[in-house]
């Protein structure tokens, strides 16, 4: 299929046209599942390269140093932080964003012993909630966790709530809540704010330090492009942080971890978010992944990925009237994340039939198909040849068909 | 310099040419930190490589089912197992060797309610001291951790108890614990143990299950060679895996994690120590490395390793006589893990210019010199030239004459 460049598209193609090129894209593959994982940019596989064989291999156990692995969660970290509005040296890249979400709950419960209410949403990925469920209950004090509806969050707050803890935008319909408006609420009643930034970070500007939001964790994966399973970031306050005794109390966030004293001192600042050993090679992907994003502004992004978005709407609403679809996320942009679903009964079995037409995008129980919208190397052609996929699928009922298989193709 | 081949150099060059040929080492050094950072097998870059390029690259999300990383951990966590007399499926490759020990302790907690008592000895490696630290300050119910000398450890045993944690091998002298005895010595009073195995697995045989050991953990980047900050694994005997209720009860450890349930349900077996999303590049390393393993014998490494650490004692304490040198580790084969250290007033500054001259050890505060015995890719030749170069640092104090670089040669 042969899309037309509308001038719009002439122009987006010129503002991502860098970063479209800086990533590896298979042939006849429309990529809309970014959003779980990032897909692959040209540079990281040479970085990768070179720090098994010259670092690993050539340097041996001096790699700490000669290569600066040792100081590679921090600076990886102020990269990350600098997208996210953070304030310098206050995000580290550590572990995964389930423990990282631990940390911050422990800290959050720490600095508010006196109340024990955990409150978050049911539009909260559920590793938070588990994390959350398994902290409580070693605890064993009282503490609760309470989940409501995500437009019940406001009016729960109380003096009851330690932490307020959400994920900004809902990783199934993209609903993305208000951080500024939520945490100042919290705030009011004394409650801390704990945000989960998996969908955020890459996706939407930003703007912790503005938010004065308390504490934050991420994904390195999805909008970053970090690769399977990158180490996630973590955020503490800069005012807070240095009054945490930190639950995961590691050697590599200890003031002095080369004294091995017996008794653990942590470090100052982000640094004692830091536990273990740095997965170095996945951390390397992840640092070489953030070029791409070298002189890119997150509001370029986000203004492209609004559009983007309305127009997969438009174009599936219209090629796909009478299917039983129907929008899950919010119409209006300013209220969404980067990603658009749809509820349709047969949403399984269709998101395989269309990803066998070479259109990536992903299903969420129960009955959503779930597409993610990004710009560094989506654009206008390839939401297009997107919807004509999905239209083909439902005329066709390709799912009832196996063995007919076609692709899109973006030319 | 030339060193001749005697016959029991032949028979263990025969019996590790092939392992030494799957190892990169760079020219002119002798390694002895291989318990520290192991060096890179030949294998592991094309592995990494394909995972980052075709596995990431060209399959993109799919890869977690093509490529299966999803099964990754257990796959990984399977080999590792077998080489510490695990049973199947109760091992996993997952997190920090810290964040494993954080977990252990937890379940350990768990298990034994009503002792408030972590046993440990002040030979245990720090972080391990510290993730009891924070684990015990955040529960603030009076448990505490009580550290005793290595040789106090089978006496301070009684039903206070909740779980004894120690490192089966001194990170520092080397000093080996009998798992077995203690173990035994643990249970007869009620208490669970927690091991260490970081300089453990593939250092020496290890025998969890027959040991009937409760937790182990360990590290994936010493004697595994697994790259630096390769995950770390956790065993958890199977017959108690399934009553503990995670405190780390992460997505990846539940029941169904692509459910998306808002209640955490652990999954059976070793899979509920899983948390976040494994961090697949580095564990690919990992998974690559162990093939130096296939075909290897550990009892055959041990032998090896025991001949080769006394030949070291007995080549430094005759070359170096007269230098203040006094041995650290156990004289004993079997009363040592798989290391060499000697306490030194210069130790730091010796270890320093004996880099220089291409052998690599390390230091330890305060005043010890380790040398790390790693049989797979280190001879006899490599043992006499490094004591060779130890007798030229100390004989000309190369440490004062900073100019002055030779390089130890192994021909």
């Amino acid at each position: 299929m042969v899309v037309p460049f509308s001038d719009k598209t002439q122009h987006e193609a010129k503002a991502f046209e860098r970063t479209k090129q800086s990533f590896c894209l298979p042939d006849g593959i429309i990529y809309l599942d970014g959003n779980s994982l990032g897909p692959l940019p040209k540079g990281v596989s040479e970085r990768v390269a070179t720090a098994v064989e010259e670092e690993w291999g050539g340097k041996l156990i001096r790699a700490w140093n000669e290569a600066d692995w040792i100081d590679l969660p921090t600076r990886v970290g102020n990269r990350i932080g600098a997208m996210i509005g953070a304030e310098p040296n206050a995000v580290v890249v550590a572990d995964s964003t389930s423990i990282n979400l631990q940390k911050a709950l422990a800290a959050a419960l720490q600095l508010r012993p006196e109340r024990k209410v955990l409150l978050s949403d049911s539009g909260n990925f559920p590793t938070d909630l588990y994390m959350a469920q398994g902290l409580i209950a070693a605890l064993g004090d009282g503490h609760q966790l309470k989940v409501v509806s995500p437009d019940e969050v406001e009016d729960a707050l109380d003096d009851s709530v330690a932490a307020l803890m959400l994920t900004e935008v809902d990783y199934r319909t993209g609903r993305l809540h208000s951080m500024k408006a939520l945490t100042a609420a919290a705030h009011a009643v004394g409650a801390l704010t704990i945000w989960d930034l998996a969908h955020s970070a890459g996706a939407l500007p930003v703007d912790l330090a503005g938010c004065k939001a308390d504490f934050a964790v991420g994904c390195g994966y999805k909008y970053l492009n970090g690769g399977p399973g990158a180490p996630a970031f973590i955020y503490g306050r800069p005012d807070l942080v240095d009054r945490i005794k930190p639950l995961q109390s590691g050697w590599m966030g200890h003031k002095a971890p080369f004294a091995f004293e017996l008794d653990y001192i942590p470090a100052e600042g982000a640094d004692r978010m830091r536990v273990g050993t740095p997965p170095i090679l996945s951390l390397t992907a992840l640092d070489a992944a953030l070029d791409v994003w070298d002189g890119i502004e997150i509001d370029t992004v986000r203004a492209a990925s609004i559009s983007l978005a309305d127009l997969l709407i438009d174009e599936i609403e219209r090629r796909c009237a009478g299917f039983g679809l129907r929008l899950a996320s919010p119409r209006e942009g300013d209220r969404r994340g980067s990603q658009v679903s749809f509820h349709f009964d047969e949403g399984y079995a269709a998101i395989q039939a269309l990803q066998a037409q070479g259109v990536i995008g992903d299903f969420r129980a129960p009955d959503l198909m779930r597409f993610g919208i990004t710009p560094l190397y989506i654009g206008e052609a390839e939401i297009i040849a997107a919807a004509a996929g999905l239209e083909t699928v439902l005329k066709d009922r390709l799912w009832d068909q196996p063995n007919l298989k076609t692709r899109a193709k973006v030319t």
